[in-house]
């Protein structure tokens, strides 16, 4: 089968071996991915995040031996039921599409998709899932939504995690496919209050598209500002999805008393911020990662039907040679959203 | 009247008018106060706590008329009412013992006692109090355990905050009278599992004293190890009443998924931390500072019940001539853990 493999600064269109699939497991063909900003992070920062991780006390063995045999990315996908391995309930017949949560089965615990080379993610034609993760996708769904529950169950489980009252105001900083996500899920549980920040305008287009009441750049005012003008006494929960440098700290100095702040961006070092300031406000910050098997069903409920623009978010699709060229063309957020590789498709975006 | 008046890095008995009671206020003359951590934070560190508030971009005013009049600190005390001011309901005559949260209600909104030269502290022989924040303190009652509502409130607070259930493993990490009065609020609200660290011997007989179920030195065993080997599978909260540089850090690294840290010391700057660390684990961090009215209320009929046990916790007694050894004093863990003031005793600690 072909895949994009990363290999040091560039993606390789490469020759591999259809994965077999053993106990438990689906073979399953690739029908779309999307690029996820984790993947962005990976192919830039390895070396950072293998030293992170070792600061971290982490084992590294399984990263090394991925970047080693060339790691096929992609763990937001939609794909196609190929073959079972030994001993399956066979409940979906070859040809239905499914979705899953990004985790193989394995004896010593969940792996990651895409983490390891027993793992091999959807930047290939052809991967493995494990039969009892797998969700059928309805076939009124278009691959371009269903390719979006990954994301999408991110935004739920942090939607979740926040544990907002009705009147409470959402502050969204930071309108990446994530803080997008994370619009549309606020708006499909019926948020009053939406209030969303970006330095580009196109992602601020996005917002206002997802579901966003007020959208602001943060360089004039600032998304809590416009929360607090809007509902000066309301609740605030801010989902910092931005992942940049500083930016916890400048939200804990500008949030009120009593904010919730939610970690949902990945900032790639050490941060700094001042606890006197945040125990003076009692600020609370909800750290997360990843969906319960629920939520993950339930991004999947709400990506079919229709809660997530998909044609606004999908900016993009390449087929395997365009993966390299869809990863630069992602550092612009004013060029693009979300990309979809499609590893049955040849070409890269329009103009490259 | 006669108050220990702060005066750059020592205290000075002066002689001060005595307050005159407003509307709403009532005059108290002081039983007996505590010295708190934050009181020799003050002591220490006023300069620092300024550049910090400046940083921030709170108002530093209040604070330098403060330090510039002379500041007579002390929050946690337990008075007997000897006047009321105008309009007062007088539910509480002459002689009664009150404690009350150590704010004065004043039309801009309240102003924390011991912070403002209009709202001086418990150094001294009389203070003003609110009369609506008035709570009685019973006959039966003895001053020392009465004077120990207030930190016992923050207590009260923290543990509401961590909103524990009953499997959960509860780990206290520092055994100042702060983390001695959580271990104390959390063994009357039927905890099972309570484990404390200190890195003083005496702290840690004491946080057994108090109902801790295990007790570690950081310095061998951690606290976080201990409970994980106690209950591998239990909840764990946190809580950090050290408020040592780098220990936010340090128990973010350590702690297991789903971790809840609670905030309750307070570091004297910046503090940094791996936000990937914290955002895999899916850790939360809650800061918190004072009570509810009800949380103080709950606090005085805990140490009115002996929840806590005064006689362990209050380790000297002095006059208003003893508060700069006392506050030398409490330098030394192993020396002492709380200590009063009682403004109408003369003298200092045994041999000093």
């Amino acid at each position: 089968m072909r895949a994009a493999v990363m290999r040091g600064d560039r993606f390789v269109v490469e020759e591999r071996p259809i994965p077999t699939p053993g106990e438990g497991d689906v073979l399953v063909k690739v029908r779309a991915c999307g690029i996820c900003g984790s993947d962005l992070h990976y192919f830039h920062h390895s070396e950072g995040m293998m030293a992170l991780a070792r600061r971290a006390g982490w084992p590294t063995r399984e990263m090394e031996a991925n970047l080693a045999a060339g790691p096929i990315l992609g763990h937001e996908f939609v794909c196609e039921v190929v073959d079972h391995g030994p001993g399956a309930r066979r409940d979906l017949a070859p040809g239905r599409r499914v979705c899953a949560m990004p985790f193989l089965a394995r004896p010593a615990g969940p792996v990651l998709i895409g983490s390891s080379p027993q793992a091999s993610g959807a930047y290939a034609e052809y991967m493995l899932l494990s039969e009892a993760a797998l969700l059928a996708v309805d076939e009124a769904v278009p691959d371009e939504a269903a390719a979006l529950t990954e994301p999408v169950g991110i935004a739920v489980h942090a939607v979740n995690k926040a544990r907002l009252k009705p009147e409470d105001a959402a502050v969204v900083v930071g309108c990446g496919p994530i803080g997008l996500a994370i619009i549309a899920v606020l708006k499909a549980r019926g948020q009053a209050r939406i209030i969303a920040s970006d330095l580009s305008p196109r992602r601020r287009a996005l917002a206002a598209t997802m579901g966003a009441t007020t959208v602001v750049g943060d360089a004039d005012v600032s998304a809590i500002a416009a929360a607090r003008e809007a509902a000066p006494d309301a609740p605030l929960t801010v989902f910092e999805s931005t992942g940049a440098k500083g930016m916890l700290h400048a939200l804990i100095l500008e949030a009120p008393p009593r904010a919730h702040i939610i970690g949902v961006g990945i900032p790639a070092g050490e941060e700094s911020f001042l606890p006197m300031v945040a125990i003076a406000k009692e600020i609370a910050l909800t750290f997360v990662i990843y969906y319960t098997p629920e939520e993950f069903a339930e991004a999947l409920r709400l990506v079919s039907e229709g809660a997530l623009d998909w044609r606004a978010l999908v900016t993009g699709k390449v087929g395997l040679d365009g993966v390299g060229g869809a990863f630069a063309a992602l550092a612009d957020p004013e060029a693009h959203a979300k990309i979809l590789i499609e590893p049955w498709r040849e070409g890269g975006l329009p103009g490259r």
